[in-house]
């Protein structure tokens, strides 16, 4: 086993089940707050399944990130993407001086953009990025795998270490970002590695590619699944062969801050992708994740469904870095409002149902 | 023409159209940003349709408000609510006081609370509390018009009061809130009413009413509609015949902002039920609504598609106050700083598409 592979594993044994406790504790206190038993709807159900993460009914968040892994990809030679791979780095360096829309968002949110090079064809140089390049982005997959089995493993551990050491630093809720032209060709040949679905039912419009463009990603996807054979039943082989550096990285943060208890919040089709990577590695990961948005991405829906995510948020986004997940941060937010600011019934002099049995049975 | 229906008729000539030339300024200055056009979904349209509220791009709320309508509906008695009625001036007092979920959500949003007596079946003492009751409660309107058409009329003109109450005072946002025990009986006769549809397909469980209740809410809307015989081509035959005081006065409310120009974001069942009243008097409101979510109650779905309003959040709240409302603020908030701190393609050197007809097209 090499160093990578001991790594991933030692992390997916640390992955421990929800704090049944704490969540039945929350819960409790929710449904003494003045409010018809579980109106609140989801923000309830967040507030408690934080308190299951967090071992505690006070789950708080004095720090929040977004994580934005940003890499390369040689599919993008197959004319998949609308814009040239030269607007991955550019966009770095955009996000490194907070003139995306992630940085936007984020700063509305109160959360910090830890940006992440696990995979740029060109070298960054900017001292608030943090470089982990595994390689200088993935090979046509059309062509050949991805990366190797031992690249994956070490994209999958750059995201891993990045959950550790945002742990480490005192966050408590991560929201996963990605910067990578030609990613959603990626995620599209994930799920349909995955799932066996048509490559054409996988594939969407991205950032905004014709039909003809459109037609050239189904048909990269269909390629790369004839040319690499990925076993649907071992995950890093899918990753390795089809995926990308940002998807496996994101996996990998996914399951580190799983590990260290820290929610994380997922983004839209690449992310979500890279949440699917993770729970195949490790079901339990489930537990800690929240969706964000349906975006206006074909697959995305159909991953949302595999991984069991109904997402808040219907707004038709298809930007990615995080954006989708960084404004749902506000709905966690809530919740924890919710759970700490509402008087009960006791207190405010509030009656409860005219009679017990007229309350509606779930 | 009585003095209300005066007042009403100032206020719908006053409603003006959206400004053209600020929404093109407003979707020009979105189409320069780091980012595919259009991949930031309705935030770009919340953007682009605040500038034709406000008259210019930089649409801002530096105050914001919810509008929580406070009255008692004589239907209750029909054992249509899982609560007492005496839960109505109980909540108020709790919204008054800050303990109540709207309050917390309206803290997050920095939004402040306004909280009105428009027809609460008890007189409230509380300093904070505006003092505008029409009557006390409705009459059960299954037995006869919930209120007269003077009354309605003048609760109408309650709403249009607050709102340009607020805009004098400033706030540039609003949202819709209620407290009335027996509400959504009545946004479902006014559903069923302005539609024809089934009142089995209108009603819903509200607060979280059996089998039993439900059936006796469908009953009571198909009764009241067989003894008042709402015109429904005549909005305020209908508000006065099966509405309530508080939808009436929530209708007046978006009417008095729309005429201001100030955008109002409208929650769950019973404040649609005011938005599709308001709209039947003056078309042009609805270019002045925003959606908020989507309620787990049955009949809003409807409401919303005949508003043409497509809702941000999915997140099975069935509570009213304003709480889906207020929540929503963080979206249009979103989009405000989205357009004004995101970099333009020329000020951050990021490269645009490969070639202009790969753009997908709209």
């Amino acid at each position: 086993m090499s160093r990578w592979e001991e790594k991933v594993q030692t992390i997916l044994n640390q992955i421990g089940p929800l704090d049944e406790a704490a969540m039945a504790a929350a819960q409790a206190r929710l449904d003494r707050l003045t409010k018809p038993p579980g109106s609140l709807g989801q923000l309830e159900a967040y507030a408690v399944r934080l308190a299951g993460i967090a071992g505690t009914v006070q789950a708080r968040f004095p720090k929040k990130a977004v994580v934005v892994m940003a890499a390369d990809h040689g599919v993008v030679e197959e004319g998949v993407s609308a814009y040239p791979a030269e607007v991955t780095p550019q966009m770095v360096r955009n996000f490194l001086t907070g003139g995306a829309a992630i940085n936007a968002l984020a700063r509305l949110a109160g959360a910090d953009v830890v940006c992440v090079d696990v995979g740029v064809a060109v070298d960054i140089d900017h001292p608030a990025l943090v470089r982990k390049k595994v390689r200088y982005g993935t090979a046509n997959f059309t062509k050949g795998p991805a990366m190797t089995r031992a690249e994956a493993l070490e994209a999958l551990c750059v995201g891993i270490e990045v959950a550790e050491e945002l742990a480490d630093r005192g966050y408590r809720l991560l929201a996963t970002g990605e910067m990578g032209i030609g990613n959603t060709t990626s995620a599209a040949a994930l799920l349909a590695a995955f799932t066996g679905d048509d490559p054409a039912d996988c594939v969407g419009r991205g950032t905004g590619v014709n039909a003809a463009a459109l037609a050239r990603k189904a048909e990269a996807v269909r390629r790369a699944l004839a040319v690499n054979r990925p076993d649907p039943h071992d995950p890093v082989d899918v990753l390795h062969k089809v995926g990308g550096l940002e998807i496996a990285a994101l996996a990998g943060l996914m399951l580190g801050a799983a590990a260290r208890r820290v929610p994380v919040v997922v983004d839209g089709f690449p992310a979500s992708s890279a949440a699917l990577v993770a729970c195949r590695l490790a079901p339990r990961v489930k537990d800690y994740l929240f969706p964000s948005h349906q975006s206006a991405e074909r697959g995305h829906r159909r991953l949302l469904a595999l991984l069991g995510l109904a997402p808040p948020l219907h707004v038709d986004m298809r930007l990615g870095e995080g954006t989708g997940a960084v404004l749902a941060f506000h709905l966690l937010e809530a919740a924890c409002r919710i759970r700490d600011e509402m008087a009960t019934f006791a207190d405010a002099g509030v009656s409860g149902p005219v009679v017990a049995e007229e309350a509606a049975q779930p």
